[in-house]
């Protein structure tokens, strides 16, 4: 007797790296980066309905491993990432992530989906959707610092959302602003190519920092950011590591996506804490104001926040239904008589188990 | 141009549920539960290594999803876990559960499993452990009180374990003892099927309760329980579900896991917040005492902890070496070059992406 093939309870849709390319690129990243963004801003609508919490993060000397779960009630989802900036020169990925969404009523998982694609995706909508309250009326012009695997996500999402079309790029290493020159070439932007900070943030209305190393850095100094930017930090996410120096902080108006997270990985991990900060959700909901005048500085201090990879899986699962772009993995132990496992273990070889 | 195929590093190995029933009956249900308890007593030994915290949990009305993580410093592991107990009304599993094993140093997955089976393995062999210290010498009897998917493998452990060799098992409902009785019949117990929680206990050295009703029940009432018996209570396992009278735990020493996590979950939420308890892992290392007297009254307060599913992650890291009961998950995003994601995704598909 072979072993009983598992029930369709026993199955959840399973998204590989490949299948979530092949989806994406059936998409459109541009339209998927739109569609990513309006899920995202649905849920900060809807913000106060969800369980919330601050990651869950083991650290080590080498990086850090988190879990980031939520729930609206109805849906459960957590995503795994880890967070590694030696990895790249081991020709490994800084981050790695896969999620799931579960329905709450029965704890069953409904989708199981790489995320390491997804999350860079969200991420990009997120900055852009944020920007798009935030940044000047009329931005089109971009500095990104930082030029390593999140940047041409963040380029073709201020794109997008936001209509910008100049871009101006730094990295300390060339052969990454190269890298995402090439990979930019013939999107619609204007590029150029910048050797210093200083340099790529001449003339840029939004400036977006996404650099890797776990430390202390000062990607922007003070004198360097004049008045009426918005600024896109999301290269500080984690405990000591940050990209701004803390005067821009004092001078800016800041917005974040969940205080209590964003104080101990965000840029504001800088400031004493009570350093004044508005929820982002709010901006959207309409309960707090966004930008006030052409004069301020918006600062987006971005870490990614559970809700946004719960609206990343949400997106994901409406959007793969007839594709097939996923597979069926037996991940659930499904016995006829749920009280009876064992038996189940047992029938699985057609004879007793030693 | 097709996909190129993932390289190695993006696959991690998955045990899917046919699997883990293929190398469970390959190993043998006995030698498997006492190989487990053997990693289970290693990792408790060696218990002060590990990153500990309270399972990340997620109520509903109808059950939890809760997330167990746990890291030695070299590896990291978590599981994820439902308890519905409604479910087994509408054909579903009350607990179905998947893991996890990552590599610290880098952060990527190393192991994915199911571990619904799994669970019920470690969860027996933790309570046979855990009997071997506690149990009074010569111990051969156990009351089985509640007779659903856990109840078999507690009877296999103890009898591989602790030489337990007759069973009186009860359960409210007789067509799960009924079903019990089938499972364990010509595997050398005695057993004796019991119409009340009073008659299964009568000549018993050890009691286990592992009923599911989400409620305060009194599966023992005090009166029930007499001197120098060992109790392995294991169905109160969350916030509202207990199965004994608090009585019983003034009158017995109680043994814990983890005691910020049994006093939410555990029997011991009953009690007030200083409630004296024992760590199992110092009566593993020989820093606290286990069973003091024959007339003493042990409690084991299980309520299951991360390091336990820890062990049991790395037991089938372990032992499915060379089985080929497993497959190669394309789980994470791995480009030639690390920082080029975006050209990764690009390439997928040999044109650009819209």
């Amino acid at each position: 007797m072979t072993a009983p093939k598992p029930s369709e309870l026993a199955f959840v849709p399973f998204v590989s790296v490949e299948n979530m390319m092949r989806l994406v690129n059936r998409i459109g990243v541009a339209e998927m980066l739109s569609g990513l963004a309006g899920y995202i801003e649905d849920d900060f609508r809807r913000w106060e309905l969800f369980d919330k919490t601050p990651r869950v993060a083991a650290h080590s000397k080498e990086g850090v491993i988190e879990l980031m779960p939520t729930s609206d009630g109805e849906t459960y989802g957590f995503k795994y990432v880890n967070g590694h900036p030696k990895n790249t020169r081991e020709g490994l990925q800084t981050v790695t992530a896969f999620g799931l969404l579960a329905d709450v009523a029965t704890g069953y998982p409904v989708l199981l989906t790489e995320m390491t694609l997804l999350t860079a995706l969200r991420t990009a909508a997120t900055s852009a959707l944020v920007a798009k309250y935030l940044a000047p009326s009329g931005a089109d012009t971009m500095a990104l610092i930082g030029n390593g695997a999140q940047s041409e996500f963040q380029a073709l999402a201020m794109q997008a959302i936001c209509g910008v079309t100049k871009l101006r790029l730094y990295d300390i290493d060339p052969r990454a602003t190269a890298k995402a020159m090439r990979n930019l070439a013939g999107r619609g932007f204007e590029l150029t190519a910048c050797k210093t900070a200083e340099e790529a943030i001449l003339g840029a209305q939004i400036i977006t920092t996404c650099t890797a190393d776990k430390q202390y850095a000062t990607i922007l100094s003070d004198n360097m950011v004049g008045a009426g930017v918005h600024i896109n930090a999301i290269g500080g996410d984690c405990p000591g590591k940050t990209e701004l120096h803390p005067g821009i902080l004092t001078r800016a108006d800041v917005f974040v996506e969940y205080p209590p997270q964003t104080r101990i990985e965000g840029e504001i991990q800088q400031m004493p804490e009570d350093f004044p900060v508005t929820e982002f959700w709010q901006v959207v909901t309409g309960a707090a104001q966004g930008r006030r005048d052409a004069r301020q500085i918006t600062l987006f201090d971005g870490v990614g926040f559970a809700t946004e990879d719960f609206s990343a899986l949400r997106y994901v699962r409406d959007r793969m239904q007839g594709t097939g772009l996923y597979q069926e993995l037996d991940l659930l132990a499904d016995p006829d008589d749920p009280r009876d496992l064992f038996g189940m273990l047992t029938r699985a070889t057609g004879v007793a188990a030693a």
